[in-house]
């Protein structure tokens, strides 16, 4: 088989059978019905090798996260997934790391029901850029600018396990050795689950939503400044999973879990009296971490006993996501 | 500025408005209103530096060649071009490189409305990756399946061009040396023009089009075997321009007009009664190069008198199109 070939043999997989899907890959464009009545929701994210994973990551976990961090963008502005093209460059086209990084691409999109519809593919350094669509009824799909006073700033799941992850993958020199803990934390950074349950458990409920790929800080930071307004937050409140409880050391925990990234978590802005019912319909938790206030800017409290004053520092991962 | 104010301030200028964008860049996703009762038409091409354009290309070029590599597929499916998505990894954020980049995208964009969405921008080598979107009534687009025995095989405008102008490059030292072919020849190798009009001019009369970014054999290959029917063309009917006719080695011209890529002509194949509605309807020389047969394979033949039979080698650019 020649290089591409090969590559169509990996990717013709994923074509699932859509019926909004009139012509797939094999054409100058893909042929798509949008959903009547309906807005179409569009992302993009780029990965490139060495800045939004390490270099060591398994191909499978390169195509799973390539979409996962598409698929968490429409999830943030509650959009039913349906379909996205691959814009894959590759130094070369080795077979064993096509099939892994298709399996990847595979087992994600099959979990949501997500075409390839088509893309492209080219040689150079290792980058792969993802265009993601869905749709929301009109009107309805969740923006970062509509944050009010008095909303409670929640967040889903658990912040900063992706972020320790990376810090310790230096410590962990063969998977097996890793224990269970470890595991945990490494899965969240290569395989984030996109929120897509929950952002569609949101709308009509959340007044404001943002997906948390840089960090809770810079993120929500994006909110407060579409919507005119600041918050105050809680660090006590920041909501840790099992295993970053035991794993990590007390005076990081802010930095990670504010300021690491790669959480694809949703972080939403709900008036109070919508909260029983967004925690009803999620399938996963949703913690209240702060509150929405008109006075511009993110103040950080912490209500523990004898806490000191929580601080934040411009820590940055050794790559940043940057979109 | 930082470099996130830079790219927002170079690119912002380019979100044209257009009554079918809701929501445009600065949120998870962009939110557009598909046109009621068409189908939309989306494909996606990256450029890689050094690959799909010399690394000398001027900013300008580059930001107008990744945008009408795009164009040019949107036209071959006969659609009407309305949005982009723009995912640019960069070296640097340059602030000269971005402003002239950004021109050379929005001269292009200006010329047919199209908006800038969204995208995203990440720090790697050089490398550009478009998502264009269009639209076209239902059941309208043209394939490159539908091509039948006894249609024509046609081109629009003129072949080997930007070919010739890549072959010449190295001799061009210095711009203003260049005479005014090298110049032509230059320009539709950087700054080639989607065939939009061209696109709609053929809806509802061709039975088949594909955008010619390889070279014609290698791309009506592609309509042969979509289609499942072999090709006779006539080498000596392929069109030159006046450039090309004076500048050109006669023994190369097969090789730089059937295989030497980047023409961004359309390719399309026409029922003979056909012929005169599309000749005149597009806004550019429309020629006959040959005729589908039913016998599979592509063909050549010359008709002049005492030339030898024709044959392509297996030549290609020091860097090639893969989508």
């Amino acid at each position: 088989m020649d290089e591409f070939a090969l590559i169509r043999h990996y990717f013709g997989a994923l074509t699932a059978a859509r019926s909004d899907v009139v012509l797939g890959i094999g054409d100058d464009c893909a042929l798509l019905r949008p959903t009547p009545g309906s807005e179409l929701a569009v992302t993009a994210d780029t990965l490139v090798a060495g800045r939004h994973f390490p270099v060591d990551t398994a191909p499978f976990d390169i195509g799973w996260k390539a979409l996962a961090v598409n698929l968490s963008d429409l999830a943030a502005m509650a959009a039913s997934p349906q379909w996205f093209l691959l814009a894959l460059t590759l130094p070369a086209a080795d077979s064993v790391w096509l099939a892994a990084f298709a399996a990847g691409l595979r087992t994600l999109a099959d979990q949501f029901g997500v075409a390839l519809i088509g893309g492209d593919t080219t040689r150079g350094p290792l980058s792969i850029t993802i265009t993601a669509f869905g749709s929301a009824p009109a009107g309805t799909a969740l923006r970062r600018s509509g944050a009010r006073p008095g909303d409670l700033v929640c967040v889903t799941g658990t912040l900063g396990d992706a972020a320790l992850g990376l810090q310790l993958r230096g410590a962990v020199v063969v998977p097996t050795e890793a224990d269970d803990d470890e595991r945990f934390l490494q899965a969240r950074l290569d395989r984030p689950s996109p929120r897509l349950q929950g952002g569609l458990a949101l709308r009509g409920l959340a007044s404001a939503a943002i997906d948390l790929s840089d960090g809770l800080a810079g993120d929500l930071g994006h909110i407060l400044t579409a919507s005119g307004v600041g918050a105050d937050l809680n660090a006590a409140l920041l909501p840790m999973s099992a295993a970053f409880a035991r794993v990590h050391v007390p005076a990081q925990r802010l930095q990670l879990q504010a300021a690491g990234g790669d959480d694809y978590e949703l972080c939403c802005c709900l008036p109070p009296a919508q909260l029983a019912a967004a925690q009803t319909r999620l399938d996963l938790p949703l913690t209240v971490i702060g509150e929405i206030n008109a006075k511009p800017g993110l103040r950080w409290h912490d209500t523990r006993a004898g806490a000191p004053a929580p601080v934040l520092h411009g820590y940055r991962h050794f790559y940043e996501n940057d979109g």
